[in-house]
């Protein structure tokens, strides 16, 4: 039964990735999903290269030591620093989020002009800004550390978070960027206060998050390399998902239903030093 | 040499137990410093206990095996969690941060009635709940997960730090606790906002950080517990500080600085997994 449907490995530092699991299965409902949340070590968006490729790295061979067959990359954080790492160190096909969301906001730009914020490490690795730039689009990088604490404490529809986004938005689209029109949603937890965002950014801006551009990344994919028994003839079944996470798994499912917009039923502990 | 000064191991999740180090070196200059940061694991205050102790047994091992003849654990949310696992695993003296800031808590308040802040996870564990009630003192717990991403994004003297500073200080000393008269900063970030938490905390209202406490506390067991040749004995000379950092140690010279309150010149990378 394993080898007739696609096995998806889904990696991310926390809960953030769900948000992308959240869009794999809407749009591929006859896989298995073995969800991963590096909870003991996130955040990642603040670290430096060599620690969050050395994370990724050992979270994405647990996944294949799990089965997964096709891994997906939920993390802006871990893509923008350690893509290549991750597919060096991988025998199964590797999806990460940036090139999707930047194709997808570079066919959505009519001015050729896109804003894209990030934690910190994501916006200094400049991923964003060079996969824009290969597709002739003018990018400016604003990194934004206080919107995912914020998101975690809930603080979802908050004057706090309003004023904070306000900030951070107010200089990524001036001196220069003013005719911007796209504006990407360089981290899986920033989905979850879109409605604000589109509030606070000028009026007429598209808003792009990678989640529904990667899942529709994955199913071209797997048109293209199909798991051994194709999957597509097998009778439509409900996705299956494992979750596991190297913190409390108790927490995983309070705060995981939050992103993946439902209950949580199962979390498996991991320790990735045992 | 090494024998003829105390040798003193300061562990933090990251940057916050500089606070401490800051104060343990100008009460305590005639010795040597061996500091230790887990940034490539901060922050501890969201994580569970099991994680947290099992990150602290490490990071306080490494400072033994460096020669330290005393521990500071210098972090509110690994000393509440996990400060007994680090005694037992430790051949030497350890102090933590909550016995030292209760006691001088308890000893400041008049009305008997104190109002905590802290993190997540250190608020979870009652510890310093325990602590004061102990000293026939009654305390009030509010966990605060935005001050340290507001400290650490620099943002010491900001509306929005203010704005929410009063939101969770409105709701710490409401209901009950409007006659508390010590606020006691459970996390070692918090005195970077001293100034601000003054000006939104009732008036009279005396705040205890646990930094100069525990400085104390350490000075009262280096003369109960001399190392081998008293130090007290010996010419006064500068404190010797060596520093550790689990992730980037650019990062921390730059961060480092702020909590220390002057530069930080060498920091060295550690990987506990090697």
């Amino acid at each position: 039964m394993s080898n007739r449907r696609p096995s998806i490995g889904v990696f991310d530092s926390g809960f953030g990735g769900l948000t992308v699991l959240k869009e794999l299965v809407a749009l591929i409902p006859d896989a298995d999903y073995l969800y991963f949340g590096d909870t003991a070590r996130l955040p990642y968006g603040s670290k430096s290269t060599e620690t969050v490729a050395k994370y990724a790295v050992e979270a994405t061979h647990f996944l294949e030591q799990q089965g997964a067959n096709l891994l997906v990359v939920a993390c802006n954080t871990a893509t923008a620093l350690a893509l290549d790492q991750i597919m060096r160190g991988a025998a199964v096909p590797v999806v990460g989020v940036v090139e999707p969301g930047a194709e997808r906001a570079a066919s959505s730009s009519k001015n050729r002009k896109i804003v894209v914020i990030g934690t910190e490490a994501t916006v200094a690795s400049h991923a964003y800004m060079k996969a824009l730039q290969a597709r002739g689009v003018q990018a400016r990088e604003k990194a934004c550390p206080l919107l995912v604490p914020l998101v975690e404490e809930g603080w979802i529809e908050h004057a706090v978070t309003e004023q904070v986004a306000r900030i951070y938005l107010d200089e990524a689209f001036g001196d220069g960027f003013q005719s911007a029109d796209v504006l990407v949603l360089g981290c899986t937890h920033y989905p979850l206060i879109k409605p604000l965002l589109q509030r606070v950014a000028p009026p007429h801006i598209t808003i792009v998050d990678s989640a529904e551009s990667t899942a529709q990344a994955v199913l071209a994919l797997l048109k293209l390399n199909p798991p051994p028994t194709s999957f597509a003839k097998e009778r439509r079944q409900l996705p299956r998902v494992r979750v596991f996470a190297t913190d409390s798994v108790e927490k995983f499912r309070r705060l995981g239903a939050r992103f993946l917009g439902h209950a949580i039923e199962d979390v498996e502990h991991v320790d990735l030093k045992e």
